[in-house]
């Protein structure tokens, strides 16, 4: 249909309103021209139906309001979420927002980091688990989650803190010994400080605890042979266990009702993420709340209003503890 | 940074090389120069670490190799896991994804419309709740689940089929009775098929139903209210319910556990959409699973590969039965 009906032009727009193809620019660029001027410029846009060309604005002002944001899908709730955010952070502030899917793939998060420098966008906000990601002086580049060493702003929740209230509140509810569970990357990042906020406040509190960590890559039967070593005669070695995220969470809770142990009767577990049935209903289990919408406006914020030069290195925002049924309050 | 180290631009690169301009410009889009040059070109691109201006080859191609999403929000798994398939199957042709979410609002999607075409997006993927949208001549535009009356192509999954294999599904698993639960949009849209496919297959086999329809902004209690309205001593009328998505089911079971009604054992449940837990773990519920795959493909390949002039008007892809803990079978 394109070729029979090509898009009106400048050009065009400067010849139905009877005005030099110069004032149709400052017209459109909101620059100062005659009043009549003006309405005859709308009035032929109106008309035309004429529609600015952003890719050509995009080279002149050497900025495109294009944002990119790489997380590694948008199958996984929690990525889901984080992108919703982000992009509604964009939107409030007119910017667009070009996606790309990593699958957790380090040469794609290259190759991407590369294609977003070429497309010319205006900053980049990723969730990489690539430790080598090499990046542009070019564009500024904010990470989730991800630390790179100080030169790279890094915008996490309070993952320390996180751990900590994990294990003060199993504690308040009456557990008296602890379990840690953890499925994830072995390449150090943010998430990873949970379990040391846990530990800490294990020690400080005197309570007993057990470590059950495994790589991405392991299947999740090693959590059920843990589970099924720490029992004797139906019950667990442990009364409290916090999992690293809501997702293993969900996984531990199935297992441990498949087994016969009661929860929260038996033990409390709380999970890490803040994950809801259907984005909006009850959570899948007692848990840590990742402040999304606060990490995602604090990303966009760095990216587009802050001089990177004067950007902390590592910006953690703070959790909160939410009761989702798998835990006695 | 970007002011003391600017991009190399394609003048740098001709400079570097000592050939002209044209001569990069014939490199960068692969045309045909005598080999010594491209190799002298290829040299100077890669030791100026030059990349190509997109903005800039989008003006003059004419093609940005952009796609625009629109769906309502991210927060919804069905939708977040539809943008994720739309987003690969784009990558996989090496285009990208500009994403838009509506948040189900009419103005908001035609305002989104209107900014593709301004950014010159080579086609337009849509799922809108405005049945008033206007579009554009000059970009190709796929509407998914939203019927605009032939000269827009739809794609939809078989949603009267759906409708049809939950119904018969319920009585093979030896329901007698049968209850049929919606609450969406009123507008007239593909999933509305569903309902028209259970009626179908419940008067084909001569199986007495019962409908509860209501339209968004309905509370949800409209539904407690009808369930406690249809027990009598404990027990419901009916002992088969088709809900038309996987949320509603969810919030149903929900509900009649509550109630102290056994799912499966007193009354089955089939949803609609194929939602799992964390986006690859359990079902919520038995459930018409969408071919949210085939969709994604089938609506980036006709924006991209087939001319619209010949593309049908609906493309209904097929649906199929998974059983998810809420039937017998």
């Amino acid at each position: 249909m394109s070729e029979n009906n090509p898009a009106p032009t400048m050009k065009d727009v400067a010849r139905e309103a009877g005005v030099a193809l110069g004032t149709v620019s400052k017209v459109i660029n909101g620059l100062p021209v005659g009043e009549s001027y003006r309405i005859r410029v709308e009035e032929a846009v109106a008309k035309l139906n004429y529609r600015v060309n952003s890719y050509a604005k995009g080279l002149k002002t050497n900025k495109t309001y294009t944002v990119a944001v790489m997380v590694p899908n948008l199958i996984s709730p929690f990525f889901a979420k984080l992108a919703d955010c982000i992009n509604r952070s964009l939107a409030r502030r007119k910017h667009r927002m070009l996606f790309y899917a990593t699958d957790y793939d380090h040469n794609q998060e290259q190759e991407y980091v590369i294609l977003a420098e070429q497309q010319k966008v205006d900053g980049i906000i990723c969730l990489s688990y690539n430790p080598d990601l090499k990046v542009s002086e070019n564009i500024p580049l904010v990470s989730i989650d991800r630390y790179f060493g100080g030169q790279i702003p890094c915008v996490s929740s309070d993952n320390y803190g996180g751990g900590r209230i994990a294990a003060e509140k199993l504690v308040e509810n009456g557990c008296r010994s602890l379990a840690f569970m953890r499925i994830g990357s072995s390449v150090t990042n943010e998430p990873n400080k949970r379990k040391d906020g846990f530990i800490n406040a294990c020690e400080a509190m005197g309570v007993p605890y057990t470590l059950k960590i495994v790589d991405d890559g392991t299947p999740y039967s090693a959590f059920e042979d843990f589970l099924r070593e720490h029992t004797h005669k139906g019950k667990l070695d442990f009364d409290g266990i916090f999992c690293v995220t809501d997702s293993l969470a969900y996984q531990i809770l199935r297992t441990l009702r498949q087994m016969g142990i009661r929860v929260p009767e038996d033990v409390q577990i709380i999970g890490f993420d803040g994950t809801r049935h259907f984005g909006d209903q009850d959570f899948f289990c007692s848990t840590i709340v990742q402040p999304l919408e606060e990490i995602a406006e604090t990303c966009v914020s760095m990216i587009l209003e802050k001089p990177l030069g004067k950007a902390p290195s590592l910006i953690c925002l703070p959790v909160q503890y939410a009761c989702g049924g798998t835990t006695k309050s």
